[in-house]
C-alpha cells in the first residue's frame, strides 16, 4: 500500500491540463474522488457512512463504545485548483488510522481509542458559501437546513447536488476523543526557513462580508455621465478601498481580497444596476479587523457619495483567531523529533475543518512545505520527500493519539 | 390598424414585471416578436424574407425593379430593458410604409419608388457583440461568417443561435434608394427644451476595446500581499481610470463606462487569474478619444506595475463620427412644419443602424423624447402623444422619400 501511489491515483479524479485538479463539491469530479476514497477505506476493513451534510466517515473499531481518534480533511477542491490542498491530509489520515490498526494487530494490542477518517464536505465553500460547510454542520455551528438550502450560481441546493451524487446519508454521531488534520502550509514560511514540518499554534481571524452593490440599468452611450448611478463603477472603487485597507497596517498584519463578483445585467452597452461581491478580511487579531472594518465603512460612505449607489452589507461569516492546546503543540513537536525532522512554530492564515473542529475537541493541525507558498494554483506543489516526512509524522502523532496523549486537554 | 394596439401587442412579447421588455438577440422572446412581425407584414400585403444573418425584410413592390426606401429598426432588447428602444422604429417603419401604400392606393397613383421594411438582427449586441450586427453585415462593414461565428457567453454561436429559431434565411439584396429610422432619444436634450421632433444632424464616435488582464489565482487568505497578482484588482484600478478620464475634458466632451466583466475563476477564496471587460468611450470628436486613449495607455501602465498584472487590448470596435446629409435634416424639419410638430437638432451619442446605412445611402433619423433620458432600462418610457407625432412625422418622410426627395444625396 504505496501512499505516492495512491495520491497519483486519486489526484487522477478531475485531473487539469496543468497538473492540478478541479473538484469544486458535490461535482462529479468531486464524487468520483469520493467514490474512490469510500472503497479505499471498505477494502481496508473501514466500516464506512456519509452523514446528513455529505461528510464521509470511515471507523475502525477495536473496542466498541470507546471513543474516536478522528482524523481527516477534505477532497474537494477550488476552481482549476491544485491537488494537495485537502486532499494530502484525507489520505494521509487514512494511511495513518491503516498504520495504527497494522501496529496494533501486528503486536496483538489494542489502543485505548478507536481511529476514524473523515472527509469533510464542501470546505472549499467556492460553489456553496460558506467554506468548512461540513465540519461547520458536524460541530453544531452551522445548522443543518441553512446548509442544505444553500444554493450556487445557477440555483441549486446543496441538498439537491448531494442527491444528485448519492452523497447525502443520515446524521450519526460518535464520541470523539480527539481530532488531528495535516495540510500543506500555502505559504512560504517553512521554505524560507528550511523547515519540514510546521507545527500550527493558532488561526488568524477571517472577516467574510458579502456586499450588495446598487445602481441603475442605463444606457453607457447617452447617459450622461452625472446622471449615472454605476454599480460597478462603486464595486471597483470598494475592491480599491479593500486593497488599500493593508496600507493602513504593518506589513503582514491585514490581508484582504476582492475574489468573487457577479454584474447585472453584464452587457456591454448597459450601465450595471447590481454588483454582488465577497471581501474578506483577514488578521492575526480580531482588533485589527474592527479598526480596518471601521475604516472600511467610512470608505463605503464616500463611494456611495461619489457614485449614487447604495453599497449595503447583506451577510457576514466571522472566524476569530485561536490558539491550538499547548499539549497539541507539544504533541506535533515530539513526533517531529521522533521521526527525525526538522519544525517550526506558525499560524494558519487559510481557514481549514481543524478551526472548526479544535472548538469541540483536542486538535492537532500540521503543515508541509508549499514550494512558493502556491495554493489554490493548479501548480500547487509539495515535494515527494515532504508529503512522506509529513505521513511519518502525523502517523506518529495518530499513534500517540489512540494511546490517550491529548488526555485531559480541553477541546 | 391602430399604432398603439399593435404596439401594446407586440410589447408583451418577453414583458417584464416593471413594464418593459426582455428580449435579447435570437432568444425565444426575439422569436415570438419577429414571428409576431412577420404575421403582421404578411396580413399587410408585404412579401417578407428573412436574410442570412437574420434581418427580417418585408417589401412592397409597387413597380418592379424600381428602388426601395428601406425603413426600420431592431426588435431584439438589452436584457431588462425598456419597451421602445427599436421596436417603436420597426412598428413606426411598418406603420408609415402602409401608409404610403394606403395613400397611393386611395390616390390611384404609383410613387417613383417601393417601399421596404426591415427588422436588423442583434443591434443591441448584448448577447453577441458588436452591436449593430445585422446591418453591419448587410453593408458590408462585418465579414458574414465572422458574424455567425460569433459566441455568447455559453458558447452558442450566432449560427446555433438563429438556426434554433428558424431564423436565417439566405442573402438577398434589393435597390435601396433611402434609408430612415425613427427612435427614442435615449437622452434629457428634447424633454429640456420641451421640443417633440429631434432632427438627428450627426453621430458620435464610439471606441470599444476588449481588455483581457491576467494575473495569478492564489489564495484570498494565506498569499502575502506583496505576491499576489490580483486580476480583479487590475480591473477595478482600469474602471476607475476609465471613469477619470472624462475628469479631462469639458462635461459631456467624453463619455466613458466599463458595464461588462467576467472573472475567473470567481471563488470567494481564489484570487482572480483573469478579467475580461469592455470599455466603451464615446465622443461628439475622434480627436477627444484620441487623447483619452492616450492617457488611458498611460494608466494602463501604471496599473501593470502596480498590480503586477498584464492588461491587453484583445479586440476593439471603432464607429467613427458623421454627419447626416443636409438634405436629410431639411427633409426632417420640412415634415415636422408640415404635420405641426416641434423640432429641434442634436446629434446621437448611441449608435443606431442608420449609423451604419448612411454610409451606403442618403439616410434620415429622426428622434422622440424620452421621459428623463432613461434607455436599456425598464422604465424607460416615451408618452403616447410623442409616439404619435413621431409617426405622423415619419409617415410624411416616407411619402416623400418614396416620391425621390434625397434622389441625387450621396450615401
Amino acid at each position: 500500500m504505496n501512499f505516492l501511489d495512491d495520491f497519483n491515483q486519486m489526484s487522477t479524479f478531475g485531473a487539469t491540463p496543468g497538473g492540478g485538479v478541479d473538484r469544486q463539491a458535490a461535482t462529479a469530479e468531486d464524487a468520483q474522488t469520493r467514490a474512490w476514497f469510500t472503497q479505499w477505506l471498505q477494502g481496508n476493513g473501514f466500516e464506512v457512512f456519509t452523514d446528513e451534510i455529505g461528510n464521509i466517515f470511515g471507523l475502525y473499531t477495536f473496542t466498541p463504545d470507546a471513543p474516536y481518534v478522528l482524523m481527516g480533511s477534505h477532497l474537494d477542491s477550488q476552481p482549476l485548483a491544485g491537488k494537495y490542498d485537502g486532499a494530502y491530509g484525507v489520505l494521509s489520515a487514512a494511511h495513518a488510522a491503516l498504520r495504527v490498526v497494522q501496529n496494533h494487530q501486528a503486536a496483538g494490542t489494542t489502543p485505548a481509542y478507536n481511529v476514524a477518517v473523515v472527509d469533510w464536505f464542501n470546505e472549499e465553500g467556492s460553489r456553496f458559501k460558506p467554506s468548512m460547510m461540513g465540519s461547520a454542520v458536524f460541530t453544531g455551528v452551522l445548522p443543518l437546513e441553512k446548509a442544505l438550502a444553500t444554493t450556487d450560481r445557477n440555483g441549486v441546493t446543496v441538498a439537491q447536488a448531494l442527491d444528485l451524487i448519492g452523497g447525502r446519508g443520515e446524521a450519526r454521531r460518535f464520541p470523539i476523543a480527539a481530532y488531528a488534520e495535516i495540510h500543506i502550509e500555502q505559504g512560504k514560511i517553512l521554505e524560507e526557513l528550511g523547515k519540514t514540518i510546521g507545527v500550527v499554534e493558532g488561526t488568524w481571524c477571517a472577516y467574510k462580508y458579502e456586499i450588495l452593490i446598487s445602481g441603475e440599468q442605463a444606457h453607457t452611450g447617452s447617459t450622461r455621465m452625472a446622471d449615472r448611478r454605476d454599480a460597478l463603477l462603486a464595486a471597483a472603487l470598494f475592491i480599491v478601498a479593500v486593497r488599500e485597507l493593508c496600507d493602513g497596517f504593518e506589513v503582514e498584519q491585514l490581508h484582504t481580497s476582492v475574489a468573487e463578483l457577479d454584474v447585472l445585467p453584464n452587457s456591454p452597452v448597459a450601465i450595471a444596476r447590481e454588483v454582488q461581491l465577497l471581501a474578506d478580511l483577514r488578521a492575526p487579531e480580531s482588533s485589527v479587523l474592527h479598526v480596518a472594518f471601521e475604516r472600511l465603512t467610512e470608505q463605503i460612505k464616500a463611494i456611495e457619495a461619489r457614485t449614487g449607489c447604495t453599497v449595503e452589507i447583506v451577510g457576514k461569516s466571522i472566524w476569530e483567531s485561536g490558539p491550538f492546546a499547548g499539549e497539541a503543540i507539544a504533541l506535533t513537536e515530539r513526533a517531529a523529533e521522533a521521526t527525525g525532522h526538522t519544525h517550526h512554530r506558525l499560524v494558519t492564515l487559510a481557514g481549514h475543518d481543524a478551526t472548526n473542529m479544535k472548538n469541540i475537541v483536542p486538535t492537532v493541525l500540521v503543515f508541509v512545505p508549499s514550494v512558493d507558498g502556491l495554493s489554490h494554483n493548479e501548480h500547487e506543489y509539495t515535494i515527494d520527500a515532504d508529503l512522506l516526512a509529513g505521513l511519518d509524522v502525523f502517523s506518529h502523532i495518530a499513534g500517540e493519539l489512540a494511546e490517550g496523549a491529548l488526555d485531559g486537554v480541553s477541546g
